[in-house]
């Protein structure tokens, strides 16, 4: 009775693009930029719409006016309009305000899908800029210009961008390809010390479940990084940011249609902890909390030895971070029903069974997450006394 | 002095899906929908959300209660909330309300990425779910049932998503490919004739640029389609969809991130004209008059013999085209440079050297175009006297 007839359709969709390691991207002796810029031009004149972070604008007192002298120099590149400001923070991605205000720039000064949209911030900027040149004209090219350890050598370098709605970190957003990432070594010495640290915690993050040998060069350095020592940081960063782009690559499955999982080991309690203090938590400083929590919980479970816990949470104390906090109660299990619900299917959870090892598992044990979190707190109290 | 380093990223994404044609899709003894929920379940209960366009409502008074039917007799699948009614038509495209809509259900009712947001309805309704799918947490898996002939053949078995901005067409959006697609034969019996008409204005375009045989046999199933034959214009739609499916999946580039260009041969006349009548003019009609002005201008160009150019119009015209309109002016001009926008880089127009073969050029006469705009008055003019 029901007769149906199929055509298939089955296709690719190639992605490509470059992060490139370099300083003083602005330098207007640094040609880099505009090299990139005309590349692949289709127009006489390239068109170029740039949103900068106020917080960068803040550090740098000197930056706008040289943004402009690099691009005043060329003439078959326009800067369009004033630079730009988007504030930063992940506060900023709560609503859709900034958003809509490079919506409206693509529409004034007729941006299209061979102009190009600079981001230069930390990445919460990127994600909301990013968003806004996915879905303009279904996708202006996208040049992120990172300027925090945590973008530069994680969320810059992937192919995700989005703000938060009802509450939720990333409720809205798209998977989308950037341009180009430049990740320039000059802006980070600026950085406080707090978001130069919180960026560490990416890099533990994805040594922990990727690479023991990153993790012991880790240890190992961890008095240059307290000591801001440049040039171990720009090392850390591209380590970091090659595992990161390795694992989409090799994934299979980059924009996470099927059951693949992103790198988000100790990422469940961190997005709860994060919006349980409104955001008043870095992500990195969550992230640091959310791994300790994890690789404990991985421990109480019977999957790692206490003397690979005792490392983790060792350097992580050493780098600096925060291993507890007044949120971390029971509060955040409820983290897990909306960590399965944003990926979606069966909840999934990294576990460690040794430095440099991850495996999943689909349920998670709240008496032990509670215990773990005691044990993280005793452990705290230790360390405060010691 | 600027040092660089580079991490090159390169994958690709996998995109499958299948368009099936079928009828009566929510009889309770169809099971394809039930197949298609169930076969990738990674939930006990795989939870849906149906946003249907109020126009189909409207036609099928007993729609709502079928389709609740339907999910009744299933219990490992869980519709959501009431049916959402979406209302139809290219103006609905022209606010965020209908996006968000669609946001608030997924957050409400914890809709996944592996739950399923089904979409009943024309074109608009299905760019729009569409666009709310492909948003929330980075895409949900999208089932599209489009009710139209135009929504069957053409936008609905491709991957374009998105709605209008600040005036203009399809400005905010992003290319996501469907979960899946059902071509349901019997909506198309409560269409009015406009609409039933309006669709066949997309088989046209894709016959006259790249196979003149399916336009000979529109030409001569042109009695039938005017009497409403609904299994000669089930066989114009699924030949109509294979050729747009065919040149997505052929371009090398479905998400057009370089110079491909999509299948739009009289869209930029098209796009304008349907803005300038305030959405009066229907998509279909318009692209209608916009095939028989680039038509007529490639054989104003020399490109084409008068005698097929008339072959185009006179199909038209037998189908129920009108082929001029009071905004068919000099005004539409404005719409190559708007299209040109939209796309990127340089301007690329269609046109005809022979029926069955279209070819790119780069810049477009206005002279022209203007006499072209006379020789169709005129034509018409003829034609009703005649």
């Amino acid at each position: 009775m029901h007769k149906t007839r199929t055509l298939e359709q089955k296709f690719q969709v190639d992605f490509h693009f470059n992060v490139i390691f370099t300083q003083a991207v602005f330098d207007i002796e640094n040609p880099l930029l505009y090299k990139l810029l005309v590349e692949k031009k289709t127009v006489s004149k390239s068109k170029i719409l740039i949103a900068v972070d106020s917080g960068v604008i803040n550090s740098h007192p000197h930056l706008k006016e040289k943004i402009e002298n690099y691009f005043e120099q060329y003439t078959n590149i326009q800067l369009q309009d004033d630079i730009i400001q988007i504030p930063g923070g992940e506060a900023s991605k709560n609503n859709e305000s900034h958003v809509n205000t490079i919506l409206e720039r693509v529409n004034h000064y007729g941006i299209d899908r061979h102009s190009y949209i600079i981001a230069v911030g930390g990445g919460a900027v990127l994600d909301t800029v990013g968003f806004a040149a996915a879905i303009a004209h279904r996708g202006v090219r996208l040049i992120r210009i990172p300027t925090t350890v945590l973008s530069q050598n994680d969320s810059g370098v992937g192919v995700k961008n989005g703000i938060n709605s009802f509450g939720k970190k990333n409720f809205t957003g798209c998977f989308a390809s950037p341009y180009a990432v430049i990740n320039d070594a000059s802006f980070l010495v600026t950085l406080d010390d707090r978001e130069w640290r919180a960026g560490i915690a990416e890099a533990i993050k994805v040594a922990l479940i990727k690479d023991a040998t990153f993790f012991a060069w880790i240890e190992k350095s961890a008095n240059a990084l307290t000591n801001r020592d440049l040039s171990v940081m720009n090392e850390l960063i591209y380590r970091c940011a090659d595992l990161h782009m390795q694992h989409i690559r090799n994934s299979g499955d980059p924009f996470e249609q099927g059951s693949s999982r992103p790198l988000d080991f100790g990422h469940w309690a961190a997005h709860k902890l994060e919006q349980l203090s409104n955001f008043d938590v870095r992500h990195g400083e969550a992230v640091a909390i959310g791994i300790a929590l994890d690789s404990t919980y991985s421990f109480l479970k019977g999957h790692l030895k206490e003397e690979s816990l005792l490392r983790i949470l060792d350097i992580m104390v050493k780098l600096g971070f925060k291993l507890s906090h007044h949120h971390l109660t029971g509060k955040v299990i409820q983290g897990l029903e909306e960590f399965r619900e944003h990926l979606g299917g069966q909840l999934t959870i990294m576990l460690l069974e040794a430095i440099g090892s991850g495996f999943e598992v689909h349920t998670m044990d709240t008496s032990v997450v509670l215990e773990a979190i005691g044990y993280i707190k005793k452990y705290n109290t230790q360390k405060l006394e010691a």
